[in-house]
C-alpha cells in the first residue's frame, strides 16, 4: 500500500441520511433495479488520465497538483499504477479506462514506447489478478505529442499515419491482453485548424480507411469487444470530423462501418456541439449505435470542455432514461471522463469527486428506472403517434405518392387541427421521479 | 407601374469610385471572370418572403413596415407581385425564389389555398413573359401555419403528413410550370421542442419516406431541376433534423437519396450550427452535394438567425473560393435569404440592402477567382499532402494493415517530425486578394 | 365564471406521493420554513402577458393558441381579465404582474390608450376587492409598438422620449392605484441594432435622466414600492444597455440612482449574458441591489430567450440559497415570466405549467433553507477566508502600501502554498439537499 | 546576432502589389494619415509572452515549438531577449510589452525572483539603449504559478494578496525604469470557479483596495504612465470580475478610481463577453476610459480565447474608427496579444504573423481615417439625433418631469411616427472604404 490516501478506507454505502462526506449516499452497488444490480447497470469506470496523469494545468497556468508519481521514470509509472488500483479498490470501481501515454513513459522512438507500454501492461496484468476492477476500454492518445499536432490518421504526413497505425495496434493488443470490453478512438486532432491548409475529402477518406484497418485487425486477433468512436465538435481542433453523433453515424455509413463501430458519447461533447446529452443518446439509440458513455458534465457558461463530475440529477436521469429504454449497456459502461477542479489539490478531493459522481449517477438511474416502470411517459408518447397505426396511414406511408395523397386531401378536405404537445405536463411528470 | 419605388430607376454599375449610394460599385453583371460573366457566376436571386411578405416583426414587437400590399385579399397579392417584379427589374436580378404562402392568400382549406396559388402562378407566368427574371427555386412554407406547429412530414398526426404532401405537390407543380431550376425543402419544424414527446427514429423514417416521394414525383413530372434540402440546426425548433451539411448528407445516404438530393446552404445557418460558411460548403463539395446557397449573414453576437445582407468581403470571398474550386453553380445560385433590419422602413432601404449584398458578393467572387488564378493557395495545399503521392504511401493506404504498417514503423524507425502548417502565411496570402 | 377552465377547481396541495397531475406536490403555501410560510417566502406572481396576451407566435409562425379573448375590443380585454383572475384564484397566486398593453386595447393616440387603461384599472380594482391576489408590479410595454422600434427613453426622436414619459407616468399611476409593491422598467429596445447609427453616450445620458424622472415622480405621488430595472443583454436589440446586473449597477451609480433603484433579475436573461442565475443574484446581493426575480428558465441549447417554466430543482435551489442568505424578499417576489410552449394549446397546459413552476420553486426554496440551516456551506466559506480576520491581515488591507507589504514579503519570506478549494466536496454537500 | 531568423533582414514596405510574403503591403510607417504617421497612430507593440515564452501547448497537447531559449536558466532568458530584440528590429516595432514571468526565470522565493527580474531589466536597459523599440507597458503575471490558482488580490489567503502586492510593486518599478508608457493589470484569476466557495463582495472590496494601492504607488514613484485594467469575462476563471468594459467602469467608479485607471481592451475578450470589439471601444470612449488595445482576433466558432493575429480588415477598421473618433491613442497603442497557431513552427511564421497583423491594422486605420474624412457616417449620426438640439427638447431633457411631459403629450397629441434607421445604407457606406 502507498500512503497517498492516508487512512481512507473502502467507501461504503450509508444511505441518503448519512452526513459522512466520504460515504455513498445513493450508490448501493448491490441494489436491484429492474432486475439488475446498480453495479451491473451503471458499469462505472475510472479514467486513468484525469485522475492520475493530469497535473492541474490550464491554458493560463501549469501544474497545481503535487503527486509523488509525477515524472518520466518507469518507477513513477508503477507508483502511479499502485495508487490507481488503490483508488479503484477504495471506490469499488468495477472498471477503469486508459490511454497508452497515461500509463507508460514516452520512449525516444516507437520501439521504446512500445517496450515501455508492454512493461506496464505486464504490471497491470499482475495487479488485475488480485483486483476486482476490470478494463472497460483502452485507447491511444494520438493528440498530445507534437508529432500528432496536425492529426493522426488524417495527417498530411503519411509517416504520421503509419506511426498512428502502429500505435493503435499496440493499444489494441494491450486492451485485448487486459480483457478490455471495448476499444475507443477519439479523433482529437482529426479535423483542422484552418480550411486554408486542409483537404477535407482526402482526410476523411484516410480516416475511413484507417478505421477499416482497425476493424480488420480486431477480427484478426479475435478481439470480442466493441470498437467505439467518440464524437466531439471541436477542441483541441477548430473543427473535428467526429462532430456529433449524427455526423459520426453518417461517416460510418459512408465507409461501410455502420455494422462494426458504435459511439462513445460524452455529455460535455454534446453540450459543445449544441445538443443536450439525451439528444445524442437518442440519436444513437434510434440507429442502434450507442456503445458507451462518458458521464461528465460541462459548465454551461464555459465554451470549452470542462470535464466536471456530474452533479445534476435531473439531467443525468434523462440520459439514463434513454439508455435503459434502449436496453441498457452491453459492453459499454459509465466512464467518468471527469477531472477535479485544478484547485482541488487533496487526495480526499479525488475520492470525493468520484463519490459525488457515482451517487448522482445512481440517483439518475434509479429515477430513470422509476419513470420507465411508471410508464406514463411511454404511454403519452405512444398516444401521440397512435394515428400512424391506423391502416389508412400505414398504407399512405408505405405506398402513397404525392399525387395519391394530394387527391385524398382534396377529396376528404383534410384540414388538420393542431393538438397540444403537453410539454409542461410531461416535464412535471419527470419531476415526480427526480 | 406602381409608385412604391417612386422615381428610382434601374440600378447601374458605376464602379468603385462612384459615391452614388444607389449604384453598383462592384457588381458589373457583364464583367468576365474566369471565362464567365459575373451574372452567370453569381446567379443572384431575390427572396420574395423577406423582401415582400415580412412585416418587420420580431419576438418582442409587431409590424414596423407599412406596405400598401399587406392584407389577405388577392388584389393585394397581385399588387405585391407587381412591386416585386419592379424590384427584380430595378436590380437586374436574374432570379427570384418564393414559398407558396408568400405569394397567395391563405384559403379556408387546402382546395382554396391551391386555387389561390394557381391564380398567382398564372399571374407570375404572365409577368415573367416580359421580365428577364427567372425562378431559381420554389418551396412550400410548412412552418408558419399553426397546423404545422409540430412538424410537416414528421408530424405525429398523419393528416398533417398528408396535408404536407399535397402542399409540396402543389409547389413542385408551380415551380415546374414557372421553369424553376431547383426545388427546395427547408425542414423548419422537422425536429422537436422536447424529446419527452418525440420519437426521433420514427420521425426520421417518415421524413426519409416523404423525401423519396418528392424525388419520385420529380421524375414523374419530368422536372429537370435539382431537389435541395437546407440545413439549419435549430430555430424555430429546439432541434432540427437537418442540423448541418454533414447531418443532412448522412440522412440522405441512409434513405438512399445521396444521388438525388443536394444541399442549399446558408451562412446564417452555418453560424448557428457552430461552423463557418466555408466549412459547410467544403463539406458539401467534398461529397459532391453542393446545390445552391443563401448568402445572408448572421450577427456573431446574436444567438438566432438574423438573416442580414452580407457585408464582409473577406468572409464572402472564402465561400465563393470553395464554390469556384468545385466548379461553380450549375442549377443553383446566390439567393439573398436576407431581410432588412426592421427599422429600415423606406423603399430605398430595400433597394440599398440588395445593392450592398450584390456588391459584396461580386467583390467576394472576384477575389476568389483571383486567388484561384494566382494558384498560391492550391499549390501550398498540394505540397502539404504531396508525400501521399509516393508509391510507398499509396500502397500503405490501399493495402496496408495495422500489422504490416507497424512492422514498417519498427523496422524503419519511423519517427516523424512535425512540419509547419503555415496558417498565418496562408491567411496573409488570402489578404492580398480581399 | 367563464368556462375557459371547464371543470377545473382550486389546485390543492396533495404531497409528493400524489399522482394527480393537477395538484401541488411540493408547494404547500402554509408550510413554515425558517419562520415564514412558503407563500410569504416565495411571493409567487403570474405574468399577464405570457399567460393571457401571448398568442403562441415565434419568428417563423403566428398564433397557435385559440383564446376567446383575443381581439382589440374592450369587451375582450374584460373577458381576458375575468379568465386571468380565475387562474389566479385556481392557483392561489398571491400576486400578478402586467404591462399596459397586456390589459387594454391600443388606442388611436395616447389619450385614447390612457382612457382604455384607466377603464381596465377600474375593472381590476373592482375584481381585486373580492380576490386574494395582489399586484406585485406594473410596467409599461415600450417595445412592441412600432413607435418604440428605436427605443423609448433612448430614442433619437425626442417625441418618443416624451411619449415614453407619458406612458410610464400612466403605468406608475395605475400601479399605485392598484397597490403595486414595485414598479419595473425593462429596457427592451434601450440599446442598439448597429453602432453605425448610435451615440451610446448620449443615449445613456437620456436613459439616466429618464430614470431620475421616474424616481422623482415616485416620491411626488408617494408611491412606497421599489423601482426596479431588469437586466438583459440582448434580444430584441442586438445590444441592450441593461446588459447584466454589474452593468446596471454601474449605470445606476453613474447617474446617482444606486440608493433608489434595485434589480429585477431573470434566469433566462442571466443565461443570455453568459452567467448563471445565482451569479446575477450574488452580484446584486453583494451590493444590496436585489429587488425581485423572474423565475423562468432558458433552454441552454437555444440562443434566445425561451421563457420556460423552471423545472430543475438543483438550479432553482442555488438561486433561492443566495436570496435567503441575503434576507429574502422584501417588496419583491417570484414572478413567472414564463410562457407555455406554443404547442401547449390547452387550458390544462396553462394550469399545469404554473403548477410545475410553483412546485419546483417550493422544492428549491426548501432545499435552500435546509442548506442554510445545516450551515455546512457557510462554515466552509467562513473558514476559507478566516485568515483575513487576523490582525496582521486586517492591518495590511486597511493601511498597507505596495512598499510596506513588499518589505514584509521579503523580510518574512512569504511564500504561500495553495490550499484546496474543495469544490467537489461542496457540490456533494449541496446534493444532500436537492 | 543570434541565428534564429537566419538570413531574414529588416522587413520593408513594398506596397499592395508586391508578392513578397515577407514585406509590408500596407504598413508604411512613415505614411501620413490625418496629420500623423501610421507609426504614431498605430503604436504597434510586440507581446513578449506569446512570441517568445509560449511553447505551443494547448489543453490537449504540450510544446510544439522548438526554441533554443526554452529553459529555466538565466542564460536562456538572455538569449530569449536577444532574439526578441532582433524581431523588434526586423519588424521596426516601436514598442513591446512583457510580464515578469516572460522575461526572467522563476526563483525559489520572491527575493530570488525579484533578483532575476532586476538582472533582466538591467539587460533590457542596455539593449534598449541601442534599439528604437520602447516599452508600451509592463505587467505582472499573477495567474500561471500555482500560488495564484485562487486569485491574486482576491485570494482567500492574505499571504497571496501580500505576494501579489510585492509582485506588482516589482513590475511597476521595472516598467518605470524602462520608460514604460502604461502599466496593465489583467485579473486572470480574479474571479471564481464556483460561487460555493466564494464571497464576491469581500473579494471585490479587496480588489478595489489593491488597485487603490497601485494608484498610490504610481504617484509615489512619479510614474507618468497610465494604469490600465483589462476586461475579460472568463477563462481561465469561470467568471472574472473584470467581465467587460461596462463592468470594469462600474467597478472603478465604485472604488473611486474612475479618474485614475483606464481600460486595455482586447478583441478576443470582447467576443467572449458577447460583444463586438467596436462595442467595447465605444463604451469606453463614451466614458473617456479608453487606454490601449490588444488587437488580436478570436475565432467566432471557438468558445475560448484563440488570440490570433487579426486578419479581417472590415472589422479592424470599425475598431479604429471609434478610436480615431475619440482622438486616437495617447499613452496607449496597438499590442498584438496574438500567438502563432501551434502548428506554425518556423521562425518565418513568427515574422509572417506579425507582418499580416500590422498590414491589416494599417489597412483598417487608413479606412477608418477615410471614413472620418468623408464625414458621411458622422453626418448621418448627427442628423438622426438632430431634434434633440431644438429648444423644446433640450428643455424637456433638462427640466421636464413625467407630469409636465405627459401634459404636453396629451395637449399636443404627440404621436410619433418611426423613422428609418438606414442600417443597410450605412453599412454600404462603410464598405466604400474597407
Amino acid at each position: 500500500m502507498t500512503d497517498f490516501f492516508g487512512s481512507l478506507s473502502k467507501i461504503k454505502y450509508e444511505g441518503p441520511e448519512s452526513d459522512n462526506p466520504l460515504a455513498f449516499h445513493h450508490y448501493n452497488p448491490d441494489e436491484i433495479v429492474m432486475g439488475k444490480s446498480l453495479k451491473e447497470h451503471l458499469r462505472f469506470a475510472i479514467a486513468y488520465w484525469h485522475s492520475f496523469a493530469w497535473e492541474g494545468g490550464d491554458p493560463f497556468g501549469g501544474r497545481t497538483f503535487d503527486r509523488p508519481w509525477f515524472g518520466d521514470e518507469m518507477s513513477k509509472a508503477k507508483l502511479k499504477a499502485d495508487v490507481a488500483f488503490e483508488l479503484f479498490d477504495l471506490l469499488g470501481a468495477p472498471y477503469f479506462c486508459f490511454h497508452d501515454v497515461d500509463v507508460r513513459p514516452e520512449g525516444k522512438n516507437f520501439a521504446e514506447s512500445l517496450s515501455n507500454l508492454n512493461e506496464i501492461v505486464d504490471y497491470f496484468e499482475e495487479k488485475m489478478e488480485s483486483s476486482e476492477t476490470k478494463l472497460l476500454w483502452g485507447t491511444a492518445n494520438m493528440f498530445s505529442n507534437r508529432r500528432f499536432m496536425s492529426g493522426a490518421s488524417t495527417n498530411p504526413d503519411p509517416d504520421v499515419f503509419a506511426y498512428a497505425a502502429a500505435t493503435v495496434k499496440s493499444c489494441m493488443d494491450a486492451t485485448h491482453r487486459l480483457g478490455g470490453q471495448n476499444y475507443v478512438l477519439w479523433g482529437g486532432r482529426e479535423g483542422y485548424e484552418t480550411l486554408l491548409n486542409t483537404d477535407i475529402g482526402q482526410e476523411l477518406d484516410h480516416m475511413g480507411r484507417f478505421l477499416n484497418m482497425v476493424v480488420d485487425y480486431k477480427h484478426k486477433i479475435g478481439f470480442k469487444g466493441t470498437i467505439l468512436v467518440e464524437p466531439k465538435p471541436q477542441e483541441p481542433s477548430k473543427h473535428q470530423y467526429d462532430f456529433d453523433a449524427a455526423t459520426c453515424i453518417g461517416f460510418l455509413r459512408k465507409y461501410g462501418l455502420e455494422g462494426e463501430v458504435k459511439l462513445n458519447l460524452e455529455q460535455g461533447h454534446a453540450i459543445l456541439a449544441g445538443h443536450s446529452f439525451e439528444h445524442e443518446i437518442a440519436v444513437a439509440t434510434a440507429d442502434n449505435m450507442l456503445g458507451s458513455i462518458d458521464m461528465n458534465r460541462n459548465d454551461y457558461q464555459s465554451g470549452w470542455d470542462t470535464d466536471q463530475f456530474p452533479n445534476n440529477t435531473p439531467e443525468v436521469a434523462l440520459a439514463y432514461y434513454h439508455i435503459l429504454k434502449s436496453g441498457g449497456f452491453t459492453t459499454g459502461g459509465t466512464n467518468f471522463d471527469a477531472k477535479l477542479r485544478r484547485q482541488s489539490l487533496d487526495a480526499e478531493d479525488l475520492v470525493a469527486g468520484h463519490i459525488g459522481g457515482m451517487d448522482i449517477c445512481a440517483r439518475g438511474l434509479k429515477a430513470a428506472a422509476a419513470m420507465l416502470e411508471d410508464g406514463g411517459l411511454e404511454a403519452a408518447l405512444k398516444e401521440r403517434y397512435a394515428d400512424w397505426d391506423k391502416d389508412v396511414n400505414k398504407d399512405m406511408l408505405a405506398n402513397g405518392t404525392l399525387e395519391s395523397i394530394s387527391e385524398r386531401v382534396l377529396k376528404d378536405d383534410i384540414n388538420p387541427e393542431p393538438r397540444s404537445g403537453k410539454q409542461e405536463k410531461l416535464e412535471n411528470l419527470v419531476n415526480r421521479f427526480v
